[in-house]
């Protein structure tokens, strides 16, 4: 009988989640230094705090727990319900690093648990906090190894703006924009034509098709913008004003949509390359927080963890101990216990002989449990309190005294 | 309409979690340095996977999802399935810090989501395991900034030999091990009621409880272990030789029994005090991996977190930036950007004015926030790169160039 890991859920073995803990260490590094707190809330929710918010497509893919209980399917819900619920100095800008779940079909890339990372700020209205969010996700990118990535914003009252002046009816629009959200996956000859099932009309399926095509200059982009939404345009030119001040940058870009209802502004997307999707995305959302009864604007960025994990190329932690400290004779394990003791005190992660084994297979074990160096104690070591060094992977030994390895192995990469 | 947490669980407010996840990196940082691996598992399993293990009591407590599945209710169970589908350098030693859930009446100090901290060590049949675990696990608790803690050990094979050698039937013991493991919480009276309830002789019962009370110096205690289970009682002598090699210490405990019933050799518990319970126990198992279809012993420890969290008098985080940096007009906020992007560049968390208020809403912004110092950048201050850095606690102001904020943020407390 074989007992296997849930459905679309997987297993961090050591070498993985080693990684795994380095990236969402760095991440909340960056977060908190740009001065957010941490807000945990529990991987349940009551059924009715998570239907209140998601969609009939999300309920569907909600994991149900006895008690009118279900897991949380993203990190905005219990921030919008904590915020109703407790008082905090306004902005209040808190990070979240933590697993959600969503029973939809698993495929590349996509699981039914998996980790977001998120920031958002709740009671700043100006486009200071959107570009707080924008340099904060950058930097983080920055800080896994990535090129600074680029940014695309948009802005939701210019969609709307746009969707009015072509007279689709107001009811309509939500679908419409959730049809021009999969222009990059499905295509515009499928977007039109499920723009024309919701009753679209041809020559305004092509004007709202041209619009998110729209190319030229800055200045361009926002004197169109500025047709559709003064108000738009103006968060628009003062969010790429900020994001220039930060050294940033970003660029506007109108195919960009997001496919939730609730967004209400700006709305922004960061991708390492045309090619690969978006790596992290959010917006605007004034008007979510007061479903769960307290009315505040608020704007969030959710790093797509499993896609930047995915996209590493160079692994950088590993989780096999820095020394592995082996001992010729059972009687001088104490011995070998002493120099893993120092070298423990000085935060170097080492390993010794639990299993009284002879050298050779301490040594192999050693190596397969992915240590870096190798000290061998024996009588003339544990006497003259030196040993030598072995590389694990080179092979090469340096001689030194015991007080020595623990420098030498913090240092040397 | 309220929304409030689901019964039982728990939102970490910053503060709290700010002191949460500096408790959960220090143990992490020693379980690294013993050179333990991070394993992570879904939160869920399927159920058939959960109740091979957990009797009666706990798959009673389990909060069951659609589909055949239910969150895990301690770390163990995961570890065992993993252990069983993949094949690792052995001993195998894996940290894992997660979250675990059980659907009990909630009540002071019992949640029914929690943290524990586990290390566990698969394929290790030598006492230098059980030292290990020790070791580390009593100096994360010295890492907490408790003192040295208390470490009691005990014999699954010698608390066996004592019940046989009574003459009890073998199908009892582990009831009767059950009913001992209540003796501090319940007394030794209702402890006997309920022995006698499971049909034990008054005299047997008398014998057991004088047995769990043996007082006397460690070589008292080993004579009268021999006399039960010459192998336990050699287990015994080992682990202590071994625990004063480490300078951790222990003591023999012939009370501590533990719940559950997979243990079959060392159990062991720490404790900060005799009036405090147990705030980290454990024991060998080496039955348990085979249930999941791989055959091999195993030990662990797992940490109490919320006991340890609650008993943490003295809290160490704070949740606020480091510095918050206003801005005398408006037009001076890329100057502040500037000076905070400098701080954040040292790893300095800090915060800027995200609402556009005036210096005096700032600066009780500021304070609200719990940021630690205050810089205010005006006119004099952005032309000469000179600012005054106040203490918002005392209220006592340093000037100083702009590039030797970090420094002075970074060392003083």
């Amino acid at each position: 009988m074989e007992y296997s890991t849930p459905k679309g859920m997987r297993d961090f073995l050591p070498d993985e989640m080693a990684e795994r803990e380095l990236v969402l260490d760095r991440i909340r590094a960056v977060f908190r230094k740009y001065g957010f707190v941490p807000l945990e809330t529990p991987a349940m929710e009551n059924l009715e705090t998570l239907e209140k918010k998601c969609g009939d497509e999300i309920s569907g893919q909600l994991f149900r727990i006895d008690g009118g209980l279900a897991l949380r399917f993203d990190l905005t819900v219990p921030l919008a319900r904590v915020a109703a619920n407790n008082t905090f100095p306004k902005p209040f800008k808190r990070y979240c690093i933590s697993r959600v779940w969503r029973r939809e079909e698993p495929q590349k890339g996509r699981f039914r648990e998996f980790w977001q990372a998120d920031i958002d700020i709740i009671g700043a209205p100006t486009m200071r906090a959107e570009a707080e969010l924008l340099a904060c996700a950058s930097e983080c990118i920055v800080a896994l190894g990535f090129p600074k990535p680029s940014m695309r914003v948009n802005n939701r009252k210019i969609l709307d703006g746009m969707v009015r002046a072509l007279g689709i009816p107001v009811e309509n629009e939500f679908a419409v924009f959730r049809c021009l959200d999969k222009l990059q996956k499905i295509g515009d000859g499928r977007v039109a034509e499920e723009l024309a099932a919701k009753g679209i009309a041809s020559d305004k399926i092509e004007k709202l098709i041209e619009f998110t095509k729209t190319d030229g200059s800055e200045k361009e982009k926002l004197a169109l913008a500025e047709k559709y939404s003064e108000e738009g345009a103006g968060e628009l030119r003062l969010l790429l004003a900020l994001c220039k001040e930060y050294g940033t940058g970003a660029e506007i870009d109108f195919s960009l949509v997001r496919g939730l209802d609730y967004y209400t502004g700006p709305i922004f997307e960061i991708s390492l390359s045309k090619e690969i999707g978006s790596v992290a995305g959010g917006g605007r959302y004034d008007n979510l927080l007061s479903l769960y009864g307290q009315a505040d604007c608020a704007t969030g960025i959710s790093l797509g963890i499993e896609r930047l994990m995915a996209l590493r190329k160079k692994k950088e932690a590993s989780s096999g101990p820095r020394v592995f400290v082996a001992c010729v004779k059972e009687e001088f394990y104490p011995d070998a216990l002493a120099v893993a003791s120092e070298l423990r005190s000085r935060g170097v992660p080492c390993s010794t002989d639990l299993n009284g084994r002879n050298l050779r297979k301490q040594i192999e074990y050693a190596a397969a449990a992915g240590a870096s160096y190798l000290v061998v104690v024996g009588e003339k070591e544990r006497k003259e309190k030196r040993a030598k060094v072995r590389d694990l992977a080179s092979g090469e030994e340096k001689e030194m005294a015991f007080g020595a390895i623990a420098d030498f192995a913090l240092t040397k990469d």
